[in-house]
């Protein structure tokens, strides 16, 4: 069997997905129940601390993991401080780290990532690092105490696709770590290649998020992954320059 | 609902496969009864057209769409007789027109093709044609009767992938028959690539063929194919240069 | 020596361009002088046959091969008019055949290009085709007497780059004729790519002619020609997956 | 003019060259003549520091800029020891950082990277690192005193493009030092599009060495590095997804 184990949880789907920019929010647990994603990432800074009525927290299914996101921390000490604030708050125990201070393309600061990912692994988090593909970040991610490592394929919310190809494919072949491809997968076929590179998992948030029909969408990906997975699995054969015929072309009506 | 007819055919799988190359022929039956593939094309040469024991179509379960193709062909005359021949040996009235006089790339032959189609449309067949993706004989081919047209992505056998999308594209776009693409593609990720561009369908030999397991290839290009399908349905989000947040960037943590 | 040799002349200068589009054509003159481009092509119906003042002729200078264009043909009978009123009218012997009926695409009608063709090779003009990227149809205007081939990049206008390459680079490889690269060539980098293929020479004239400088951008895609020929001949190393060090890596510090 | 500075000298010309891998070294004075390169890189670990009879640096003209590098160097302190070694030996003031310890990719280390440049900037050396391309490294190297940054295309010695394109094109758009993209491109179309992007300069070095007339390609690549440069200056005209005439399409045969 084919299991892919995060902070010694053992996960069937290889789909995550964030909860950012739903027009509707009750999309979610449709999304969740129809596809059988079970990790979805939220912004700690939309969830209502106060438990009041109005929280995001209310529209994802109680059997996910919860990954909160550090998303708006700006250093390793702000990531540190959402993070406990999730737990504190009863988000469990995961935290998906972003520290961002690039407001244009919002890329991740590996070495602040790198820093809060070692305080809070020490700390028992089952810390996801969302990272700029660099293979000595990677590494460095690995020995902080790191569950999975997050390289972007574009920037933030972009879907422009699988662009860091060549380094991620670098980082899934030289890591130890599961490789989750987050960020910029724009279309289904862009997260089935991820996966047949050998990627262990995608998240998608955008992409699904303002598809004209949302839910659809999330299947597209659901499917795709499992798709990307299977090829992964399955041993490609090799690509050729020169045609090869799929039957032998000795003609039978010349004989 | 979402439906590819096809020579009055309702279809609801929009994977074809190809039998050649398989090492193990009875894997073809596997797949089909696996991933409900319910076109499978078929060399005419490679039938055994006296009944004898040996034949490939034992292989082909009996409730698939039998797609004989004119492979071996190297004008329109020779695939009109290998056309009649499927017919009067009881492969059904669908045919695939491959006409093809280069044996390096096996590139088809437009023009041939395009002859062969308006006979065999004439005469009752289901036509689909195998052809190099050109608007002028795409148009030729709707009005000679096709079916479908089916573009190659890649020539023949190379598993090199949707290299022909500018055209595709604007085939797909331009013309009212189903538009299938055929040939090239390597891998599941470009089999959704070709149906998020809104084809009706994708015809796969050589990659499932010839993958390290064939069965769990073919699965993989059958889940490629729905999921690519669907996206197109789902209405993608545009692409943007910069990035988006997925949650508002107002720190709480600020305040 | 390198010669490109087309119509019995011998041609420098491998890159061809349009005299469309300027927004002042008193430039094409100066392009000319500092590219040492040696042909030019101008659309027939532009030219004022009357002898007139303004006259698009009076632009291009006299020491340049006038390469007058049927653009506007539907088909292959008003070709070969615009191609017999060019020569009547003083422009030479020499012909660019574009045959067109995709009014959104602009796309090259092969089978009537070839016909064209044909007509025009008879009567003793040079004739360089127009056409799709299609192996049958190069080698059919070869047989039909075409001095070079040209087949497009991207469509007409779009500057969107070498998107045929998988066709192109088997036409130059099968194909006796020059193969020109015409239509679609948006960047210097685009036409060196086609170049490093193997093409003869590249047509460009909507990227130079809508550039912000057309002076500059017309030297910049002299210069990427050159280069790229350059680079065909000087036979380019491999691609490799693993990196190489450039100098051996047993430290000198270590020891 | 178009100027490029580096460490208070003005450079012409934009391609600078690696002096590895030739087969023959004598070669490098020749390219340097017909080129007009102004920057040639040399390992100090080949250069013969008693001053010996056998030395790369013999065949580096003495109006170049001498380049030496730190490649051999496995951590910021190795790469200053290395780049003082070259100062001493009368090796002049610049220096390119490459520090290196994964020796599969030879992917380059920012984070010792930049610890070097720090010590070497202050020490008065003109600071060239190289580096994997990420935002924020390339922001702490311009604080650290660099005079430009050279981020990768693919791993060195690759010969496998601009791979890293997204990530570049946002380096150069949002540092302020010049951008030379160093390692990996392996034709010249590919440092014109580097170039075309904004690059500053590209340097070169197993693409011209390996090539079959190392000469020819070095003439190859310094011609598309100034192509790519004229063409990011002239201000390229936009992409389009449908085609445009070259000239108006009213047809006059049809009047």
């Amino acid at each position: 069997m084919d299991k892919l184990i995060i902070g010694g949880k053992e996960l069937k789907n290889r789909l995550f997905i964030g909860s950012g920019k739903f027009a509707d929010e009750s999309l979610i647990g449709d999304i969740v129940a129809q596809t059988g994603v079970e990790v979805v990432t939220v912004a700690l800074r939309r969830v209502n601390l106060n438990g009041g009525k109005e929280n995001i927290l209310n529209y994802i299914p109680k059997d996910c993991v919860l990954l909160p996101n550090t998303s708006g921390a700006r250093n390793a000490e702000e990531a540190v401080r959402i993070a406990r604030l999730a737990r504190a708050a009863g988000c469990g125990n995961w935290v998906k780290i972003e520290v961002i201070s690039d407001n244009k393309y919002l890329l991740p600061d590996n070495n602040e990532t790198i820093k809060a990912t070692r305080i809070l692994a020490e700390e028992g988090f089952v810390v996801l690092p969302y990272m700029h593909p660099d293979l000595y970040a990677a590494k460095e991610l690995e020995r902080a105490g790191a569950a999975a490592i997050m390289p972007l394929g574009a920037p933030i919310g972009t879907n422009r696709g699988l662009k860091t190809k060549e380094i991620v494919r670098i980082l899934i072949e030289e890591c130890e770590l599961p490789v989750i491809v987050d960020a910029g997968i724009g279309k289904p076929s862009e997260a089935a290649e991820a996966m047949e590179l050998g990627a262990a998992a995608v998240l998608v948030n955008t992409a699904i998020a303002t598809a004209g029909n949302p839910a659809m969408m999330a299947n597209a990906f659901s499917q795709a992954v499992q798709a990307g997975r299977q090829a992964f699995l399955a041993q490609p054969g090799e690509t050729t320059e020169f045609a090869r015929a799929s039957s032998p072309l000795t003609g039978f009506l010349r004989s």
